[in-house]
């Protein structure tokens, strides 16, 4: 009987559900399986600077590629690390597989105080325990006998979820030999749909349209986590109905559709969004997230008995929940049954015009300004990556093209996230491109001077690899968010002071001068968005983007100052910038 | 009657047991309470580039500065990412209070969806589970009555336990009221001692030490963590027996010492070592951290009988334990209690020369020649912070001079911790100096490329700071001790190329061009030394190394060859340098 090391097997495994890379830092407790990765064809390693990034790549990797994140670390320090990565790939609904090559079994059994250990008798599997709560599902590999059924049983619950699942191998298990032949069943990644509840609620959500007058859908972001993209696609092209996203849905349903409306985030949405929306008779959420983050801090207004949701595992109607029905079947289900004339015709509603931005005469980058910029910037097939921040703000007041992934992580908001997972996205887009044989899209990066700081060796990383991300560095002197909040003049809120030119020159680009841009008008903005290396990238670009540190996209300060009187006093009194007047709640 | 705030009872507390600076990451259920650092006289905050850097940074500070090394960092995001740097503390005793701004009470209560939450009901103490087994106290402050208590207590543990404690902080729990009377009252922190143990331990090491013909004390680790330093130092002067310190115990006694042999780390020592400490006919041996990083992979042979251990909360003879002891009073009454003529006047054995290395008249820098140079180098005073890796290994070969303090993970061997710490150090170290007046030392990092490509950032927090570590970076094209172990050759083990003159004009450095030295050859490292800059220096430093990708300490090679022929094999046919012949084992 032909046989494989397990390590190897676990390989196959994850590269026959749709992975080509494998993300990590090696460890003396992994290394040794890492080979394996080698063995696989198509498969390939790219090593980061450390274990948080190498969670964040595999994030911005698994949203991209529509297959999970893999990363690999090493027992206790590498593991723990990369924690924090992990936990926003659960909060944000993320496929990831997280390989931890643990100490060698004998180890284990007799607590050998080897290095990355805790105590005088360690229990090695400490931190197994620590990551219990920021996983859907684990598989402690201890037993050769169970283990190739336990790294499937695993990878499927990761699709199943669509969360992150832990693979613990001692490194000594990795290398004893399991029968080659397991690989030519493929895992079975079917969801567990119960049919007769998908029917029921199908039948339930057409029943419910069929009587509103002025329906409406509104995509959010568990579509794109549950891949259920495509099939919200054909859904809405058949409804007909106006269409609205939340700040995090955005891309979803391409902006160019002709019923797309746009942002509701409650009542801090661009002038009628809000009422528009909230006055339709029936409003069809799909993949909800109602995080404050994501829904104007808690500002919509949708009465319950109104709203029909579509969530990732069940359906709710009226008071009514539809267990085991799975978001992609029954979109494809729901689509199938709509009749074939289409319920409503009806068109967007008629909004009032937009803000009137009171700084537009401003010659330096304003926020009112460079938001719209980025619009005409932006092509189609672009990865938008934004970081949690001005940015997230900012980007839902900018138009996107048709075929756009707009990466973000508007729930967990981990500042730092958006950096590290630029790599993953750019390698899984190249990855996809090749596979379609698709025009070329870009992946571009929006973040902050704070937020790039936690992560920014991860630049090194992408130079290294050779691919071409766009790279756009806000440089207002610190955390703006933060002095939004608190403390705006609190030396907590200023961070290190950067030359940014350098960075390039640091991880030995090969065309350090000619990829790096500043801007600090809107002038020179303008003119760096011309350049041909940034049109079509030859390599990683980078362009600082200087703004004023009280400078905010309004949403955000608007956000803070719908708390109350006093957030607005504060914001007053301490000079933010309010370019619609009164953060447009007055 | 008088009140304080919560947060400013916290900061006034924490200053009161010794610490001066607050490290960590503002965020926004920690930013209100931060401004209360402000309010207490001779605290201070330096803010960090991320979490796992705050961590490390504070673990740096509490080693150097006898005080908890403190930080603070946000709900989830903020305390997930310093989780391997607690770990880190945790296993290595290293005092430690971490802080946690958690989401306000109603929130909590409520299972807001708020940002930086897993889930649509979420749990919010979710983080705060996730961390148990990382801590040995923690204080979840909810009643406002009991708080001050609470962090009373948990602030007592750190010092009784020498490890790390949390305490989680509702924001809103912060802002109210607590009588300031109660900063009157010290926090106890005196070790709940059983004086009858500890009389008998005394008398029974007495004993022991009486009966003894040559025995000998052997310094390790927890005795440095422990806080009883100064109390060794006066042991070691009334026992007169031979001194010998384990890998991590170095720079405890001082090395100058007339009674001082040399490192004794198993098997992997200088000649003559191993042979002279085991035929001791006793070894009272303090602070055992026997982890295979500090033992030579477990090869002391020292038989139990004739070994007395004096660990930080118990004494161990001759099968007998005696419980609630604690080092430092212990020591102490050891000390009294010895006579006043010494039991012996042992003199240091005769050692057979040391290593002859083969490659000594090599011009560029090697393993076998660079580790005495940094012996030239360092001054009484100075601290010296060694990263995990080849330096650690290097560094058991470096005689260092009297006064200095060595910080290194050698347990835990988180690599980036050590460039990181170096903040933590030299703020303490600064701190340190300016309370004693006394003559200026330096902290003195000596990293990997590897190595501090993960934490690389926080040298922009200590230029920002001002402040003047000299950091040599060892460039020897990747994770050197990696390749020792597997995968000599294979990518996996190459790191980002890195043009370390960049680093310093990224951050804005003031001096960036004169406070930047490279050396490839053993005359240009010499030359470099002998800089003024380095011998006081003004501002912080770099110093880029470089070296061969295959060349090792002895040290670290004889370890590995030490498992066996297939290692040593390995390590041959892969052309790692063998400075010593057969690793020092043939």
């Amino acid at each position: 009987m032909a046989t494989i090391p397990l390590g190897r097997y676990l390989w196959e495994r994850i590269h026959q559900v749709g992975v080509n890379t494998i993300f990590g830092v090696p460890g003396d407790f992994n290394i040794q399986f890492l080979d394996y990765i080698y063995n696989v064809q198509g498969l390939k390693w790219v090593g980061n600077q450390n274990e948080l990034n190498a969670a964040y790549a595999a994030d911005g990797y698994a949203r991209v590629k529509n297959a999970p994140g893999v990363l690999v670390t090493t027992h206790g320090v590498g593991e723990l690390s990369a924690l924090n990565g992990i936990a926003g790939a659960l909060s944000e609904h993320v496929k990831m597989i997280h390989v931890v090559g643990q100490t060698p079994k004998p180890m284990q059994e007799s607590h050998m105080m080897i290095h990355h250990s805790i105590g005088d008798k360690p229990d090695h599997q400490v931190y197994n325990k620590t990551s219990k709560f920021l996983r859907v599902a684990e598989a402690e590999l201890w037993d050769l006998k169970t283990a190739p059924d336990e790294i499937d049983r695993v990878v499927r619950e990761c699709f199943i979820q669509s969360c992150p699942v832990y693979i613990f191998l001692p490194l000594d298990l990795s290398m004893e030999q399991v029968p080659s032949g397991l690989l030519d069943t493929k895992i079975d990644l079917s969801l567990p749909v119960d049919s007769n509840a998908q029917q029921s609620a199908v039948e339930s959500i057409i029943e419910a349209l069929s009587k509103a007058q002025s329906p409406s859908i509104l995509i959010d972001a568990f579509v794109h986590r549950h891949d259920a993209v495509e099939e919200a696609r054909k859904l809405v092209d058949k409804l007909q109905i106006p269409i609205y996203t939340s700040n995090c849905g955005k891309s979803i349903i391409d902006e160019t559709h002709s019923n797309y409306v746009g942002v509701y985030n409650g009542q801090i949405s661009s002038p009628g969004i809000a009422a528009a929306c909230e006055t339709s008779d029936l409003v069809l959420i799909l993949g909800c997230m109602p995080s404050d983050t994501n829904s104007g801090g808690f500002s919509r207004n949708l009465a319950p008995e109104k709203c029909i949701h579509v969530n990732p595992r069940d359906v709710l109607i009226k008071g009514k929940t539809y267990l085991n029905t799975f978001m992609k079947p029954l979109l494809t289900g729901l689509t199938v049954a709509l009749p074939n004339t289409p319920l409503h015709k009806l068109k967007v509603p008629k909004l009032p015009p937009p803000f009137q931005y009171k700084d537009s005469s401003a010659t330096h980058i304003t926020q009112s300004w460079v938001w719209g910029q980025f619009g005409k910037f932006f092509k189609p097939g672009d990865v938008i990556v934004g970081e949690t921040g001005t940015t997230c703000f900012g980007l839902c007041d900018t138009t996107f093209p048709a075929n756009i992934r707009f990466v973000n992580q508007i729930y967990y908001c981990s500042i730092g996230y958006a950096t590290a997972a630029t790599l993953g996205a750019e390698v899984a887009r190249l990855e996809v491109q090749s596979a379609k044989s698709q025009p070329s899209g870009r992946t571009i990066l929006i973040t902050g001077d704070g937020s790039m700081a936690m992560t920014i060796q991860e630049i090194g990383t992408m130079v290294k690899q050779g691919i071409k991300p766009i790279i756009f560095v806000i440089n207002n002197n610190g955390y703006t968010i933060e002095r939004l909040i608190w403390g705006a003049r609190q030396p907590y809120n200023d961070i290190v002071p950067t030359d940014y030119s350098a960075l390039l020159p640091l991880f030995r680009h090969p065309n350090p001068k000619s990829s790096f841009h500043k801007a600090s008008t809107k002038v020179e903005f303008e003119d760096v968005l011309k350049q041909p290396e940034l049109q079509e990238p030859k390599d990683l670009q980078i362009i600082e983007v200087v703004m004023q540190m009280k400078d905010t996209p309004w949403r955000l300060g608007a956000q803070i100052a719908f708390r109350g009187d006093s957030a607005k006093k504060y914001l007053r009194e301490e000079g933010f910038v309010d370019s619609i007047g009164g953060w447009g709640l007055e």
